[in-house]
């Protein structure tokens, strides 16, 4: 009996979370026999609870869907929607009917922990009212800090982009070798730092920028940091420093609230910067020299500068093996990574139970951490460098890259 | 009789600025009849004055030379020193006393006005004591400021850079489009609006994001703005607004000093904000809706991500063409661009006097700015586009661009 697909995005874009898109909906389309349509809710189960949906396979007839494989960002739109915890409510029967009246059988939903979150909600419920609908999660990631599973599709090319990004960023602050200068650079996560991490790779060689590398998973102490910025600077006069924006202090304080109280803007409200800058404050006051702090932007999520070839294949086989999961009977599961080796890097493709994964965080072995929380392990490069390799060639118009986009 | 040439590189780094001293390297070395060395100033003329400079010809007989090429930042290291306005200091016999030592009868400056500056001062002094030294500038700049030329080598990757991190940042804001937001792009260009302009490239279609683009050539007026931000947000309900850091009003305040006054970091130093930090600070105050600005970091003129193939193919001649013009005689020049057509583009190579150059600035015509100073033209497009074509493939190492530096 032929049946519809849903498939859905949620929570923050990456580089990759369309090559996932891409997945389910090339390998929906190659099952006739079993599968209809393959339809996409726009802005996720939100929108899809208020009817925004489309025919998302329909557009295998165009150029349109090899293009939204290589297209930064959600093509169907996201949403931070969280489903209700009693499964009593009424949204629930709500989503079904509209799952019955689109005849839907296979639901996919690519995203992180509220995403899986949503997927073990609805997939308690379809066993509570037994609905033949099978439930699977697609994982997704900047952060990779999704638990059962090596790592997380949009990891690697972010880990590129910081990566190439510090290093052209260190190139820049060393053009002017004769002054010293400090360069702090902030960088997403906020429980985990395993992106921050990867500015490792920036390293040219042993004492090179980024000299320093601080994580959320170990305490920092302002004054030891002060101390190791003054060592350092010694013998590079013109330093690096890579954070995560979420480091904390040993009372679990994160220290972008040090200066959360003090900015005040034009209008009279209270200003937050970010611990990038109460660092360049903080160095600035103690050690008067020239200090300036960069927050990389958005696109450290989002950009197609820098994608990985082995990070976008491995998004586009989880949707595809997505599909293979739902039509093999399973339900309530997660698409997993098991890594055999790392070189030559290999990959296994297996399933978790969604219910395993949802609200869990999954953050950087502490032994992976050295230098008294300053510096990373090459365990760690060993880990990261086979997710960053390879070079996907981007479709241009009037040279500049060419997305997909809904009209 | 055979002279060693001298090479330095000056101001801010771009990402082409090797690929000028790729091109004086490689064409220096043809003429052995000729040219001698090819020496490198370590840290502009300011580092030569203090002896630092090394063998940079020396470096094709490895394959550095070839990775400098594609090498963003300066890879000579850079500087801001402005030689003194009076001929008769005497740091110009000092100088020309190194020249003479180092048996230098070619000079090469690889930078923006300043530079130019330099290059004048030093064949203005030649000529006063008869030096038979040549002094060539080859312009460098992101900022496309220079006059006597059609563009400057830097412009068209930066140009590149922008529009598409803008166009990602878009794709990045419309996923949760279910809610109004405005995104407040600032991007480098203190006096001239050439690179902010280059985010219209980012437009997929007529209405498209950036909606509004502001740039310092015309008056900024920010009851105006909000006006028509408030109207632009009826169509456009994830806005994205692309503004020039040096935005001024109608009495020439820069819009990023309306601000300066107010921040306080922790320490009790005053914080200076940025125009993008003010307008995000003045629109969430007077509409009251999600707000963003992001700051583009100095990787807009340091990135090799979206490298010009034209671009760096210009650099790289303009060097080319210094060295010949030098060779044949010419002095207290700069290397200029003359387009003869945009479609096809043609360009030839010519000199200008540097005279008419150094201290002067080049913004854009005022008629290609239009919407009462909101939007660009298409006069503007069919300048810029020729600029950003093609795709340059950089070298790697461990998955990640690899760039020369010295030792």
């Amino acid at each position: 009996m032929c049946k519809n697909i849903i498939v859905g995005q949620s929570g923050g874009p990456t580089a990759v979370i369309n090559g996932s898109l891409y997945g389910v909906v090339s390998e929906g389309l190659k099952h006739p026999d079993k599968i209809g349509h393959v339809y996409g809710m726009i802005n996720g189960i939100e929108g899809f609870l208020h009817g925004h949906m489309m025919d998302i396979g329909a557009l295998a007839a165009t150029n349109e869907l090899e293009l939204i494989r290589t297209t930064p960002g959600a093509y169907l739109g996201s949403c931070r929607y969280k489903l209700p915890e009693d499964l009593s409510d009424p949204v629930y029967p709500q989503l079904f009917r509209i799952f019955e009246e689109q005849e839907i059988g296979y639901f996919f939903y690519i995203g992180g922990n509220d995403s899986m979150d949503t997927v073990s909600k609805l997939s308690r419920y379809a066993a509570q009212i037994e609905s033949p609908i099978r439930f699977i999660g697609v994982p997704k990631t900047i952060d990779n800090d999704l638990v059962e599973t090596d790592h997380t599709p949009g990891y690697g090319s972010a880990a590129k982009y910081v990566a190439t990004t510090v290093r052209e960023i260190a190139t820049d602050a060393t053009v002017y070798d004769n002054k010293q200068s400090v360069t702090i650079v902030e960088i997403m996560g906020r429980h985990a730092g395993w992106l921050a991490a990867a500015s490792i790779l920036a390293r040219k060689y042993e004492g090179d920028n980024p000299v320093l590398i601080y994580l959320p998973e170990v305490a920092f102490d302002q004054e030891e940091f002060i101390q190791k910025v003054k060592t350092a600077l010694k013998d590079t006069p013109n330093l690096v420093v890579c954070i995560s924006e979420g480091i904390r202090d040993k009372d679990r304080t994160f220290i972008c609230e040090y200066s959360s109280e003090v900015g005040t803007d034009t209008f009279g409200h209270k200003m937050l910067t970010g611990s990038g800058k109460y660092l360049e404050n903080l160095v600035k006051e103690r050690l008067g020299i020239k200090v300036r702090s960069i927050e990389l932007n958005v696109c450290q999520r989002c950009s197609c500068a820098h994608l990985s070839r082995v990070d976008l294949d491995e998004s586009e086989n989880a949707g595809i093996y997505a599909v293979l999961t739902a039509l093999s009977g399973e339900t309530g599961k997660m698409i997993n990574f098991i890594r055999n080796k790392s070189v030559p890097y290999e990959l296994t493709y297996g399933t978790a139970d969604v219910n395993l994964i949802c609200n869990q965080e999954k953050t950087i072995p502490l032994n992976w951490i050295t230098n008294d929380g300053s510096d990373i392990s090459s365990e760690f490069i060993d880990y990261v460098r086979p997710l960053t390799q390879g070079y996907v060639e981007l479709p241009t118009k009037n040279g500049i890259p060419l997305f997909a986009y809904r009209k």
